[in-house]
């Protein structure tokens, strides 16, 4: 096979986009597709400071790759959940990744919070992965208003922006489909959260993580049983491999047919964490009230 | 395996509805499940006059005996789509079983009105299926409203229904999925139609069919290559054995919660056919031009 753009031998094959392309050629293709996102929607300007959620995974550590290669002002956020064996081991990856490409860093660490997840898990008696994201948005926000940052971005790819979204529509979760977007507006008090990589699949970010030798976190994390949405995913992979394009074509479609006629309820009115500040609905926020506070 | 309502043994495994039947429990499941579907959409009550489109296949011909058993007033159309060694065999099939059960029948041939399908698609050069789908819809309207019929009923399944509106939501098809419902109102002098089985599977029906000892047709047509939909009913099937009962929370959830957001947009203006009067946007109708009217 020969890459589209320069006929040389192709090292990865893109039946999505009816192309072969060599490594290079793939490079280009692959920041193409990532400005195109950012463009698109708005995402951030050069002048502007993105504060990135970096996990140690794939995805994560490519979207900042990428992001420091484009010139983009981008501070990594690293939150160091407390989960013995598997914490440290992803804490090791981002760190060495910033040392490497010399990369700021910010880390919160959530044994020196009081509220390592293990803990936490035994406590609360409840989803493991729904308890940890709360936790993690928390620091997230909170450590993006601090810091002055203008927008928060995450490493959400298509394959889980799509299986996300065929969950949704199999089940029609009406107030879900409302929060699904590559950017959502700040709000309550909240930073700007945008995905760049929602364009680009799972495979074409592991070719990208191959070709720039990043060093990245491949274990799952022992709490959560990796199964959020794999199931969606596995069939639309299927779907995908049977008729070429279709997981961007669904995505998009969504943004431009179906999201124009979702309106957002009206929320609940928020108040503000008497300890820290937070957007709440009640008088203290989730995470202060696991710290102790009443 | 036990029958859920009389604990003797079970022939049917219904994973949806997460039970078993023996045969007379799984015929009163299968007629309620009819009934339910009738009454929740107000489809038609027994002194209205329903006019059944038979194709000689295991979906209409289940419906036709289902809905003489429950005694509703029901005459069947066939219409001889002239296709050679396939529309005999389905017309065979029909008045046999019209005689066995003593049930009104009337049928249209289209060589007698000299548009048979192999001629038609050999002159439009177009894909057979949309032609001949038109053309039996022209029919079905035609001797539904000449005949004083309240209403068509088809005998779409829970199956076809999904896998459609599977397809619509892929590749957000607006206009398709405002067209999508168990019961589509009269309008543009065309008949209501209604779909009595939106809510049994195509394995129930064939448990049906089987017995009641229907004689049905089981090969397909030689025009279709059989794909219409399949490969989304076969990914739908897989995701429904992993989650029983998806696929009827995906139909009912779309009538609920989507559905409504969807406003008909104002169609053109249709006049009626200067031949015949029936809608069209021209002057002359699509089925009266094939026969040669201009």
């Amino acid at each position: 096979m020969k890459c589209r753009r320069c006929k040389k031998e192709a090292e990865v094959e893109l039946r999505s986009h009816n192309a072969a392309f060599c490594r290079d050629c793939f490079l280009l293709f692959f920041y193409n597709q990532l400005n195109k996102a950012i463009k698109q929607f708005r995402m951030f300007t050069k002048k502007q400071r993105i504060l990135l959620a970096v996990s140690g995974g794939k995805d994560s550590m490519s979207l900042w790759l990428a992001l420091v290669e484009l010139g983009y002002d981008v501070t990594a956020l690293f939150v160091d959940l407390g989960i013995s064996g598997f914490s440290e081991l992803a804490r090791k990856k981002v760190v060495a990744f910033s040392e490497r490409f010399n990369a700021p860093l910010r880390v919160v660490d959530l044994k020196e919070e009081g509220i390592p997840i293990p803990e936490v898990v035994k406590k609360l008696k409840r989803p493991a992965c729904a308890v940890c994201g709360r936790i993690k948005r928390y620091y997230f926000n909170m450590e993006g208003l601090r810091g002055g940052f203008d927008v928060l971005a995450t490493g959400h790819n298509l394959d889980d922006e799509t299986s996300r979204l065929f969950s949704n529509v199999l089940h029609w979760k009406m107030e879900y489909l409302e929060d699904q977007a590559p950017v959502l507006p700040d709000e309550d008090g909240l930073l700007r959260k945008v995905k760049p990589f929602f364009r680009l699949t799972e495979f074409e970010i592991a070719a990208y993580a191959f070709f720039k030798g990043i060093d990245y976190l491949t274990s799952g994390c022992p709490f959560s049983k990796g199964a959020t949405f794999s199931s969606y995913k596995r069939h639309l992979n299927r779907i995908e491999y049977e008729s070429p394009a279709t997981k961007i074509d669904f995505y998009q479609g969504f943004l431009k047919n179906l999201r124009p006629l979702l309106k957002k309820k009206a929320k609940e009115e928020l108040h503000h964490c008497r300890v820290c500040g937070y957007p709440t609905f009640g008088d203290v926020c989730f995470v202060c009230r696991l710290k102790g506070f009443e």
